[in-house]
């Protein structure tokens, strides 16, 4: 058995010489730039420069040889175009990279992919001419339902931010933009631009903030996109506290803050509370759209002119914006040119995906499957459906998109008889189709194997299916249940076949009670991106050793989670009012499951390989600033593969109730058979404190901590303490 | 002509003496003792400390030895009783010392007075068993219509913190807990309960806040009280950002916060956003009131039970109101017994009205009245009225009321005959009554010298006027004109005897643009408290050299004033919203009138003396720490008298544009005639910073300031420069 193991850093270093290396320049140049170029600007111009000029420019200063500013979406891959009008778009070359979206790469807990993925995107992004490229998405995923769960990342707000800091250095080292978004506490799709979030202090900044925490402050992300809902009773995009007290004064977030696509409210609000670039659709604004009607347009100008408003707050706001401009060279057009469609690119896409497919479950090592297998029955529509155009702004038109079926067909060997059933119909509300799963019970009991590709859907048929993604923007899932009837599918399957794989795509968990205990074996796939299928075909038959890592707990039912067990979602219905209350406060995922003692499907970090690790030989040393934890891992089965280490803190007796666990720190260790290593993780103190709320304050308060390594949040290897 | 300078510190010093010193505690003690309390209570018991037990009372916990908490009105005197039940109330010996109301005790420009009055306060209410006094009332006074002016103190945020830190001193030593108000940006009564306030952060804390940092900093007051508006889309009671941010983050604000009589709407969000005690009224609760139905009653109680709030949140709480009750020894019963109607108190509410009262003009030297004058005509309902048990939460019963009619009768010499005409009618919309303009006339004529008593209207006969006060809690002046038809009174009387000197009661400013040129002398005399009288008349007769300063600028019309001409007062009227819009910024007051450079009717700081003085000898010293400013005041008349010495400082050049003067220090110096002082202030580097809004933070941008001395903010004496 071939195992194929790449070096990401390779992969990395690849990109980084494609990268022509633009001057450094520091922030003082940078500034002094800026205001010379703000001096001679009139106050129109200025105005112009903080509201949209059309979908996706906001406006520049050509007298002074300020272009338009030109953002693109979407997380993982640039978007289809979206020219001024229709008519620019049409004949433009915007099939490009579709990488694995963001739930995937999460699940690699691998950062160094973290900044290859950003890479790709931020080099796709400038050659297709855009200045900031909208993502990484990173709101923190709460509840199982939310369909915008396949673009986020993770549950914990750790592995988030060790994404999310790579991913940014990777597009902007391309010289463009990222924009982290969306700030914030934006974890319900559902009236989306009318809920208000109430949540405590603790909630906010132990579990909604820390992701955009370290996008700015080690990721020095350049934009940050204000989110549609409001959070304590102001709109999050124009909300005084989140953005200038603590983006800008706590955190010192130098750039420009992007309202999301018609999320200005009120100019005054706007002006004041930190908005910097207002922007949206034209819907609102007629056949012929004039964008300064928007909030921020013309009547900002009449505000100033007036004396209602200081003109020094939109000095702020364009100065923030050259800044961007500037740093990415905008102005100067000394960016690199980028790179679009290369096979770095897509193989980039492929080892994401195959580091981030997680083996969920592997009864009697039904996987890999036997090089002695004949035939195969591939079962279900998502074995055969591409999934890269859909779910709102991550749509992409991806250059080609490998599916299950044509990843088997191309790795099978000679011989090997594939046979096809669709099994269900994609239709929102859709049930179970009897003849489908006739003919799919009839395949699979032909067949040495089958595989089932099924779960959720993200992308639809430009021409035939419209929008029926259960995966997508401004849509929550109705529950965690299969669609399409899937459930009855997988059993009657299960039952004509036992030697069953099933294979599911989506954004997160999704329901498994009624066919789990029967099934040996589970891949959970997300939306792997143009090279999934190559990537699922890799894992089955063995020439790639699965290595990833759910980023998210796995409920066995939707009541067992704990938004839907403490807190609400959607919006309180027992009230006329948009408030949701996130009464599940920090217990959000394995904080949860751990601290409430709910037994999930499958816990937080777990996945399987085919070999074996062993753990041993912990020591934790109190140093003078650090904490160090070493400890060994060998591998002591016969097949290279990957394994994830991960530490979770517990303080052992606290002022304040804490979650049962935490993760601190995490190390990915590749080794071949019988290699052993010593791993090495260094906990600075912040990662003992928790936010007393009560004092409104981080805090180290003494006391015995737990120190735990585990191969999963509930698989705990070995346990050390330290006193602090 | 013989003056009386009561020296302040006597005044205190006996004040302090009738304290009785109860043990000191430290803090740590006292969270001993709170927690070991907080650890016997059940979660009920804990629930019945935070929110109200009667009109006037929250909860106490007998069985533990915890009183129920005694909270009382109001902010000048200690309220009318209001027991549990109203027969509670009926024959309790409630007739006490009522001070003059906050503006006349602001206009005395003198910090000891302000701890004079405190003193005077918590005496009393400790021997009327009151744990908690509401008062001082700071709100920034923004428009000359607020109907709560009369409560407040001052436009200018350095002065309100000199005298409320004062105050809040006075009231603690004597063991009674000072309640700072309202929480914030609360400005305006109409529609209180409903407006949403949108304002610049750099208004916010240049502003609105900092006299509530000083009473948390540097008067440590144990408890404030959230207002009933909105700040920011959040109910200033429990608004987060305010209450947890900033007065228990930043500020380290150990005791409790009170919502506003029925401010709390919310359960989750008082529970979550640091609301310590709900009160209210009854209104709500029916026949029989059971006033565990509050948002922090029962609701708490099944929302902890139910795992939807942390316990925690209620222990903070409690823990907070037991520190206060510890401190002020509620439960060891320790406190002094303070004392009541005694000549003592009496002197002080004197001294503050003699002090507090503002000489506006004095053309001819018409005052001080020459003891040749035979006969005095009394004009104006004013004189001969009563206005101690007015306004809502500020009415008192005072002991006695010395009107100013009794108080020139009382001094007058033997044989000066004085008269007395009503002049006009006191009633909401009353216009002039010919009838009694002739009468008034006719007296004035047949006198050497009238005095007309008028203004506006604060108290009412409780038994014939029901509520006609203008300036009242819960509701705004019409406009600023005399009201009542006064304005022809006055013209009327002016032409029968041009030697007529006008006495001014009321909140604040009034237009006196139709009758200002020919009327020869103004006094304005506030609410002056029970003495009032007696201390109106020692300023006409000149027994009192009158020293009092305005603490606001009187505009000469309402178009002038800066939230009329710059912002918004009441509520935004074009739009359908409760928002307010604060665009008048930092340019509340002089702020305003000196930098956009609007002649008022009478400056900040203005008041007139009946001697000379004469300012010299400017040094500005920079030190390491501080900058010393050194100068002297000579007084160059024939009388004794005390000169207030404002110190106003300008940065000449900011990134940020900031007002033409900004108050930084004051002192008020006694000078017997000839007499020659030297005066030292230290500036510290705050009096040079500005909050940059942008950066968030309070900054000190190096440059050169204007450091300017001054009799008013309009009448700068002495001019040097400091480079920072």
């Amino acid at each position: 058995m071939k195992i194929s193991i790449i070096s990401t850093s390779k992969v990395a270093g690849l990109l980084l010489l494609l990268h022509t290396a633009a001057v450094a320049q520091t922030d003082e140049e940078i500034y002094q730039k800026a205001d010379a170029l703000l001096k001679k600007m009139t106050l129109q111009e200025k105005v112009n420069m903080i509201h949209g000029s059309s979908s996706f420019t906001s406006g520049g200063v050509p007298r002074l040889g300020i272009p338009e500013w030109v953002m693109s979406d979407g997380p993982h891959g640039v978007r289809v175009e979206h020219g001024r009008t229709y008519k620019d778009s049409i004949g433009v070359n915007d099939a490009g990279t579709y990488l694995p979206t963001g739930v995937c790469l999460a699940a690699t807990w691998n950062p160094k992919l973290g900044y290859a993925f950003g890479s790709v995107l931020g080099s796709e992004a400038a050659y297709r001419g855009k200045d900031v490229i909208l993502g990484p998405g990173i709101n923190i995923i709460r509840s199982p339902l939310n369909g915008r769960n396949f673009e986020y990342q993770s549950e914990d707000p750790y592995l988030i931010s060790q994404m999310a800091v790579g991913y940014i250095k990777g597009v902007q080292d391309q010289g463009v933009a990222a924009c982290i978004k969306h700030y914030a506490a934006n974890n319900i799709e559902t009236n989306r631009n009318n809920i208000n979030v109430e949540l405590s202090e603790r909630a906010l900044r132990e579990i909604y903030l820390p992701g955009f925490k370290a996008a700015v402050q080690q990721g020095n992300v350049y934009t940050l996109m204000g989110s549609y809902n409001k959070v304590r009773g102001e709109w999050a995009t124009h909300n005084n506290y989140l953005i200038n007290q603590i983006l800008k004064k706590e955190w010192k977030f130098k750039g420009a803050v992007i309202s999301d696509w018609g999320a200005v409210h009120n100019t005054q609000q706007a002006l004041w509370n930190g908005t910097d670039v207002e922007m949206g659709t034209d819907l609102s604004l007629g056949e012929k759209p004039d964008y300064r009607k928007y909030f921020m347009g013309d009547t900002v100008l009449a505000l100033v002119k007036n004396g209602k408003a200081p003109e020094y707050l939109i000095d702020d706001k364009v100065r923030r914006i050259l800044y961007v401009m500037l740093k990415t060279h905008v102005i100067d057009k000394q960016r690199s040119k980028g790179a679009y469609n290369t096979k770095a690119h897509q193989q980039t896409a492929r080892q994401i995906a195959e580091e981030g497919i997680v083996l969920l479950k592997n009864q009697g090592k039904i996987l890999p499957l036997s090089s002695s297998i004949k035939s195969i029955a591939v079962i279900g529509l998502n074995a055969n459906r591409p999934q890269a155009f859909g779910g709102g702004s991550s749509q992409v038109k991806a250059l080609y998109e490998i599916t299950a079926l044509e990843g088997l067909k191309k790795l099978a060997a000679k011989g090997t008889k594939i046979t096809y059933a669709q099994g269900y119909n994609i239709k929102r509300g859709a049930e179970a189709d009897e003849n489908l799963i006739k003919q799919a019970a009839n395949a699979a009991a032909k067949a040495d194997v089958a595989v089932i590709v099924g779960g959720s859907t993200h992308g639809y048929d430009y021409s035939k299916w419209s929008d029926n993604a259960y995966d997508a923007e401004d849509t929550d899932k109705p529950d965690m249940h299969m669609p399409f009837g899937q459930e009855e599918l997988i059993k009657a399957v299960l039952k004509a076949n036992p030697k069953t794989v099933v294979v599911l795509l989506g954004g997160g968990p999704i329901e498994m009670a009624q066919w789990i205990s029967s099934a040996p074996a589970v891949l959970q796939a997300w939306y792997p991106g143009m090279e999934g299928g190559n990537a699922i075909a890799g894992i089955l038959y063995g020439k790639v050793n699965p290595s990833g890592r759910l980023p998210m707990t796995f409920p066995k039912h939707l009541v067992d989670a704990p938004d839907h067990k403490l807190g609400q979602f959607p919006a309180d219905k027992d009230s006329n009012s948009n408030n949701v209350y996130y009464f599940d406060d920090l217990y959000v995922g394995y904080r949860y499951y751990d601290t409430y003692k709910i037994e999930p499907q499958f816990a937080f970090g777990h996945g399987l390989s085919y070999t074996q690790f062993t753990y041993g030989d912990l020591k934790v040393q109190k140093g003078v600033n650090n904490t160090t934890v070493t400890f060994t891992i060998a591998n002591t089965g016969k097949t290279a593969g990957a394994e994830t280490a991960q530490l979770y803190v517990h303080q052992q007796k606290s002022l304040l109730p804490r979650p049962e666990k935490e993760l601190k720190a995490f190390e990915k260790v590749f080794l071949k058979p019988g290699e052993k290593k010593q791993i090495k993780l260094m906990l600075s103190a912040d990662a003992f404190q928790y936010f007393n709320d009560v004092t409104n304050s981080w805090i180290t308060e003494p006391g015995q901590f737990d120190v735990m390594i585990g191969s999963s949040s509930k698989d705990i290897k070995l346990k050390g303490v330290v006193n602090l």
